[in-house]
């Protein structure tokens, strides 16, 4: 099952993508796709519901990030071995984690608007995982229990705001639209194969990125294991498992995103995106 | 002004402390103290309302964090001069900004509780500082424009989590219950000098940070403009801006929270934490 929020922001409603690949609104049954929503069972409903009674969204239509109120983004760093190789970095003995402001979460084709002064914002097509219900200390064994879905993210990084502004990595990764979310979610049992999926990127038509998410140094279930024993993970809740290689900063000379730039991107199973670059006008 | 949240968790309500000292009922006039309030001028609502007939809450009840569903918690490092060289890092050229799970907030008297393992947590008394409205790219001369108010937050923090595990802090700030907060946010208008304020905690009984915010090398303002300049600062999002001199990391040799300690905090207006120390049993 695909589960899709459409709509104008602040204005969102929540859908499912049916059989003929058609939305059908589902927001006479839902509010939306949020922790309340898997805190009261909505995906078993959901299953339940034939939604095949529901509106069809005919016209061209937004789509938006697949979840509302995302409690909180955790990212992991360098988990591809040849990504770590290309920014000079070791693989590291556990998971580097990192966190993403939420309001960097934009609809899977919105525009990516660069700051005013960024020279060196860079792309990174990352698989999501979406949590369904709290994990706290969960083994890898039964760590795939707590998992509602996977997504398709771009997490976009601004160079020189990440590495030369002094400490954590936050400061480039949580500007506004820096992280295009969806379009849809796959619920669980639609991806057998979390740890083989191709997944790939294109700048302009030029393919960067194309991998396979089977070259993960920590997998899905030990990440939710391993996140889970440091904070508790909550419905709703993403975690974005780093990215393969083929970013920017690890071209020679390093290649950076500039207005009017469209990236492309997608991973099997999880749908594409599509964004244009534009830059912020203070 | 002080804005205050109470009643057993999930179950929270929005109240203000009147003249008296007493809690007054609100939760007839808002739903919550969240980014929905602020952004339908709740603050402005609240200081037309004549709460005198609002009901007062007579009986003992649990104090909550002042801010419902926190859209992200902004940390600032190394802020205090004397901090910095107690922790053996020199005094930062720009802020050092690192996330704290949103998921550690919990209300000021409730317990802190010990990840099973941990033999490292730290305590940080801190000025908490709480956003009212949309913040981008603001200048340093208007950034109180966008503060809503002030609390007291005690920064938890699992130093082998934090610095020993690779990477970025994120891991050690986050554990559930490592950021009490409350018990109230004072309006802006109500702290005239959040940069001259006594700050201080106690660890059984014993006296352990006891500083001024007047030594913070970046002031409130200057925090709320550069902050703004890598993501927007919305609605309802925390700051915490670092800690004075005195946290167990800092001493020789090291001292660490115990199951059974009691931590007493305080900031100069923005009240009094207690919290018994207790350990997670998996």
């Amino acid at each position: 099952m695909k589960l899709i929020r459409f709509g104008e922001k602040n204005d969102e409603r929540p859908g499912v993508i049916d059989s003929n690949g058609k939305i059908r609104d589902l927001s006479s049954y839902f509010q939306d796709y949020d922790k309340a929503f898997f805190l009261s069972d909505g995906l078993e409903k959901i299953k339940r519901l034939n939604y095949k009674s529901a509106p069809v969204i005919d016209e061209p239509v937004r789509i938006a990030p697949p979840i509302a109120n995302v409690g909180k983004f955790i990212c992991v760093g360098l988990n591809y071995a040849d990504h770590a190789a290309e920014s000079g970095m070791d693989v590291p003995d556990e998971p580097v984690l990192f966190m993403k402001a939420t309001s960097s979460i934009v609809g899977p084709n919105d525009a990516v608007v660069l700051p005013p002064d960024s020279e060196k914002s860079d792309w990174e097509v990352e698989l999501g995982v979406i949590i369904g219900k709290e994990a706290k200390y969960v083994s890898e064994e039964d760590a795939m229990d707590y998992v509602a879905g996977f997504c398709l993210i771009n997490d976009l990084s601004e160079r020189t705001y990440q590495l030369e502004k002094g400490g954590q990595w936050c400061k480039g990764k949580g500007c506004d639209t820096f992280a295009p979310m969806g379009p849809f979610m796959a619920t669980a049992d639609e991806v057998k194969e979390p740890n083989n999926l191709h997944i790939w990127l294109e700048v302009n038509g030029e393919i960067k990125q194309n991998g396979n998410t089977n070259t993960m140094v920590f997998t899905v279930p030990f990440l939710v294991h391993y996140i889970s024993q440091f904070m508790s993970l909550q419905p709703g809740d993403v975690i974005s498992t780093g990215t393969p290689p083929g970013v920017g900063l690890g071209m020679t000379p390093p290649q950076y995103l500039k207005e009017g730039d469209e990236m492309r991107l997608g991973i099997e199973g999880l749908g594409e995106q599509v964004q244009k670059v534009e830059r912020y006008k203070k």
